[in-house]
């Protein structure tokens, strides 16, 4: 049985947005560039992985990017020291924290130290709330955003549809939800929020016009847990050891794909699939907050 | 056949409450009261209703009521004026904004205006934002917080249990949800939320361990809308005529109740269920507002 589900390129739709984010830039010539500071407190080796691709997507598009390194012993003080002088810098316009922290119990306050109209990550919680409020003038987290760029790309209304969204983190489910439940025909889905607690998980799973997972289980969704023809997202990325790979290991999804995608309407790889629109996403905020902060006005509307 | 589901009873609860409320009262003798603002606008008859109750709970618990009205044509810069008034008043711990406003486009902003740390009713972007990232130094919305305290009465562990929500507003629709997927063993819920929108409402509403209504729409769930021993809140209250009362009218919630009392585990009435809950959970809310403004220290914990 062949795939028959429509493979969605991640990575083509993560061109697209910068395709048009690259034109907007172009009328900027002369004005100082969008900066985004990336703040990173220890060695963490995937961080460092997103930090390259992150300072490569905005090189790309000319955005300066402002590394911040502090060391993994750095603490509370030392960090909100960073981060106020980095709030108070009119040069820079958008400032993200890489997650996860050395010290986890700190994210929260650290995201919250972050001026709301630079919190381009938009964990924050005055953003989170103003998403709560179905209020526009916040920042969307970008993983949630880049997910529900992929849903309107498939043009398949989301309108009524039961979206199943396995995990509840402040990064992807819980944002999500909100954004799935606004008002209005591009949202107005019935959302059910599943987790590493909930019974009978694949109850819910099979009952999904669309799934999105976030859970971090490689492989653990497979075609029996599915509707026919839901719309698959897989967030997940784990590392998985692979002896046939060079590296001794690869990126495994939540989704089992070989099995999903003769079942699924649509199906976002792992990599090349949400990973993209996510780093695509960070990118269309930094614009959106240097629009607010310097009273500049891109052309052509929003992305 | 008789009703099988217990009948919970929401004056009785807080009730419970008050009791707490009024003895860390006590030990306030010489000390400035709380104070609690009410912000009402125009003349909205059941504002007024509401305005009564939450004034004679604070009286009898001896927190100061501040009424502000304003005329219904009040425009922005005139509630905005009012509010910067509160949120300077060393004197004015807790500052309410009755809803609806007569210009509901206004409703968010006004929210907004609030400062947190007075926001008893927990609508603004911060302390929603709060609820979000699982910091409870914010003040969780009123309604919602009556209806957990209704579920944590019932001794019956909501710990992976499906919890369906009807309604997803900013006043108990989508706080609820973000209350029950919280970690812990006093919530960690599935949660599902449905609305006007929603395909297929019943076939949600059959998988509800926990059922909670606010739709606002007179006796929609029925006995074979249930799953046999669910619990079901009504947080429905929509004025119906009734010849019978000398009024013309009566306050009917989401719920047929005698038709689902047989069918449910536990059941609140209308009125009498939630409703007293959220005029005494108001009042938990200005006593923490007090203890976080003052420095002062209620004796026993938190209620």
């Amino acid at each position: 049985m062949g795939p028959r589900a429509q493979i969605i390129d991640g990575k083509k739709l993560a061109e697209a947005l910068y395709r048009e984010l690259r034109l907007k830039m172009q009328g900027l010539e002369g004005n100082p560039p969008p900066a985004l500071a990336l703040v990173c407190v220890g060695e963490h080796p995937e961080s460092r992985i997103y930090l390259r691709q992150k300072r490569k997507a905005a090189e790309s598009l000319g955005i300066r990017i402002q590394p911040e390194l502090l060391p993994a012993e750095a603490g509370r003080e030392e960090i909100f020291a960073t981060i106020d002088r980095l709030n108070m810098d009119s040069a820079v316009h958008g400032i993200l924290v890489q997650s996860p922290l050395p010290r986890r119990s700190l994210e929260v306050e650290v995201f919250n130290r972050v001026a709301a109209e630079k919190d381009v990550d938009g964990f924050g919680a005055l953003n989170l709330g103003k998403l709560c409020q179905g209020d526009f003038s916040g920042f969307w987290p970008c993983t949630p955003a880049g997910v529900h760029r992929i849903l309107r790309s498939t043009g398949i209304p989301i309108q009524g549809k039961h979206a199943v969204i396995l995990g509840r983190s402040l990064i992807v489910g819980k944002p999500l939800g909100l954004i799935l439940l606004q008002r209005g025909p591009w949202a107005d889905a019935t959302v059910s929020l599943g987790h590493s607690k909930s019974q009978n998980l694949a109850e819910f799973t099979r009952q999904a016009d669309i799934l999105v997972s976030a859970m971090g289980q490689p492989a653990r969704i497979k075609a029996s847990m599915l509707k026919p023809g839901a719309i698959v997202i897989d967030v997940g990325l784990t590392r998985v050891p692979d002896p046939g790979q060079a590296s001794g290991h690869r990126l495994q999804g939540d989704v089992d794909f070989d099995e999903v995608a003769p079942v699924a309407s649509f199906l976002t790889p792992v990599p090349g699939g949400v990973g993209p629109m996510t780093i695509a996403e960070l990118m269309a905020n930094t614009l959106k907050a240097y629009e607010r902060q310097t009273g500049w006005v891109f052309p052509f509307g929003g992305t």
